[in-house]
C-alpha cells in the first residue's frame, strides 16, 4: 500500500521532538514536506509557508500542525479547502468558535480529522478505559501540578490572553478523564487564581459532574516545585484505580498493572492513519470546552505576581 | 386542530409580562399548567416544581422554561426525559457544555427545541434580514450600552461567578448579528473592564470576523446613564443599514423603513409552533458560545467598584 503522504506545519520543539520521529518510525507515512519559519527539517523539502508548500508539493495527503493554537485556524482551514487530512496538536484552536467550526469543515470535506489529544495515548490510558469499563464510579480526582519555570521557561505567551496558564497542561488531563468516562462533563464552578501582573490562572481547582452526578474535582498548580505530580485517582465500587506520571503508570488498589509500551506519539500517528483508512474523524472538542466553561463561569482571585 | 398544550416553568417577571400573554393570544397554544415557587399564575393548575406538574399533568406536549439559567439545564433535561418539546429562554444555560447537551438530547428524543433569543424577533430584524441578503458588507459596528441601575436593579447575581455581567444584555446584540449575518463569527480578541468588587464585566469590547474576514466590533456597556443605545450599525458597498432600539427600528441611509408590528415574544411563540409541527428544531448555541470565547480570551482590567 502507498505511503500517506505528510506535510508538517511548525517545525519547532514538539515536531522535533515528537512528530517527526513519530512520523519515521510509522511506514505508513512519509514525510514529504515541511512548512517552518525556523530552522529547516532534515531529508525532506521545506517552505516557508503552508501556502508554499501547497503550491510546491500538491501531492500530500495530509498537513500535521504543530504551530501554536494562536493563528492555526486560517492555516487549518487552508490545508482543509486544499483537500488534506489534518492532524492538529493540542489545543486545537485559540477558541472554541474556531474548533467547532474545523468540525463542520472536516464534515463538509469529507476529509479525515484528528485532534490529537495526545495524553490520551499514554501507556496507561488503555487498560485504563478496559478496567474501569465494568466499574460502578464514585469519584474522581485529578491533581495536576508541576514547576512552569521548569517546563514553560520564559513562555510568555502562556500569561497573555488567550493563552491558558495552567490550563495548558491541565487540559492534558482533561482529555484524558474525558477519555476514561464514557458521558460527557459539566464545569459547575471553578476558582481561578490568577497571578497580579497575568492574565491567565497559575492554579485552578475545578468541580464538575457528569450527568449521573458523578463528583469529579481537579486542582491545577503551575507553582508546584520541582517535582511533578500529574495523577488521576478514580474510586469505585470495586477498588481505586490510580493514573500517575501524566497517564504512564497504571495501577488498581496500589497495585502496578501492566501497561502498553507504546510511545503517546506513536499511538498518535497510528490513530491519524486508521482514520484516514477508516475515512472517519475524531475531533473532540470537550476539552477545550471544559476549558472555556471553566473561564466563563470561574471566579477569580488575585494573587501575587509571577516573576519568571 | 388540537392547541398544544404548554407548561411553563419559573413564574417570574418575563413570564408575567411576555410568555404568558403571548401565549394567550396564540390559539395554536394552551397553557394548562405552571411550575412555580412564587405567586400563581392565574387560570391554569399551578405546581410547586417540574417533577409535580409532569406527574399531576402529563398531557403536556411542550414546557417552556422561564428560570434563571443557572439550575435549569437538569430541569430541561427531566423534560425531554419524559418526551416534551422544549423552548428555553436566553441563555439557553449556565455553560456552553449544559447548553450542547440539550441539543445532542434534543436530537435523540426527536423532539422539538427552541433557545429563545427573542431579540431576533425585534420588529425590524426580518426586514434588515431582507436588505442584506443581496448587499456586499464592509464592517459591523454594535453598540450596545444601558444603566444597570435602571434595568437590573440590586440583581446581585449578574456580578458574580457566571453572571455574564454586560454580556447579559449584550447577548442580545450578538443573537441578532448571528442571526443577520450568514456565515459563523469568530472572537479575535475582548477586552473586559471588571469592577475591582464584581467578577463579571461592567463594559466590554470585542473584536469579531466571520471567515471571509469581515470586520466587527461590539461595544458593550452597563453604566451609560439613563438614556439606553441599542444599535447596529453595517455599512455594505450599497448603503448603510442601522438597527436602533434593540432592534425595534431600522432605517437605511437614515431613511426609516417599515418594520414588523409583531411583538418578539409573539414571534418566539409563534416560530415554536412551526418547529413542532415541521418536527425539527432551532437551537442555537452561537451567542453563547461568542460570550463564553470572549471570557475565554478577553483580557481583564480592573475598573473602580460598582455599587447598586
Amino acid at each position: 500500500m502507498q505511503p500517506i503522504r505528510l506535510g508538517l506545519v511548525g517545525y519547532g520543539k514538539i515536531a522535533q521532538d515528537q512528530h517527526v520521529p513519530a512520523i519515521h518510525a510509522n511506514p505508513a507515512f512519509q514525510l514529504v514536506a515541511v512548512a517552518t519559519q525556523g530552522q529547516p527539517c532534515p531529508g525532506v523539502e521545506n517552505f516557508r509557508s503552508l501556502g508554499e508548500l501547497l503550491e510546491n508539493a500538491p501531492q500530500v495527503d495530509a498537513i500535521a500542525f504543530c504551530t501554536p493554537p494562536q493563528g492555526r485556524f486560517a492555516l487549518v482551514q487552508q490545508a482543509l479547502a486544499a483537500g488534506k487530512h489534518v492532524l492538529v496538536e493540542k489545543p486545537p484552536c485559540a477558541t472554541l468558535g474556531e474548533a467547532m467550526a474545523l468540525v463542520e469543515q472536516v464534515r463538509e470535506q469529507g476529509v479525515s480529522g484528528l485532534f490529537a489529544w495526545h495524553s490520551r495515548y499514554a501507556p496507561g490510558i488503555e487498560a485504563a478505559c478496559d478496567w474501569l469499563a465494568s466499574r460502578t464510579l464514585h469519584s474522581v480526582q485529578i491533581d495536576w501540578k508541576e514547576d512552569v519555570r521548569k517546563w514553560h521557561p520564559g513562555q510568555a505567551w502562556i500569561w497573555q490572553p488567550g493563552g491558558l496558564g495552567v490550563f495548558d497542561p491541565g487540559i492534558n488531563a482533561l482529555s484524558i478523564v474525558t477519555h476514561l468516562l464514557a458521558l460527557p462533563l459539566f464545569v459547575e464552578s471553578a476558582e481561578l487564581r490568577v497571578p497580579d501582573n497575568c492574565q491567565s490562572p497559575i492554579a485552578a481547582s475545578i468541580k464538575m459532574a457528569d450527568a449521573r452526578h458523578l463528583d469529579i474535582r481537579a486542582e491545577f498548580d503551575f507553582d508546584h516545585g520541582h517535582d511533578e505530580l500529574w495523577s488521576i485517582e478514580i474510586r469505585c465500587a470495586e477498588g481505586v484505580l490510580r493514573l500517575d506520571n501524566g497517564g504512564a503508570l497504571l495501577s488498581i488498589d496500589g497495585v502496578r498493572q501492566a501497561v502498553s509500551e507504546e510511545g503517546e506519539y506513536a499511538a498518535v500517528y497510528r490513530h491519524f492513519q486508521q482514520l484516514i483508512a477508516d475515512k472517519t474523524s475524531d475531533m473532540d472538542l470537550q476539552p477545550l470546552r471544559l476549558v472555556a466553561d471553566s473561564f466563563f463561569v470561574g471566579s477569580r482571585t488575585a494573587v501575587e505576581p509571577f516573576y519568571d
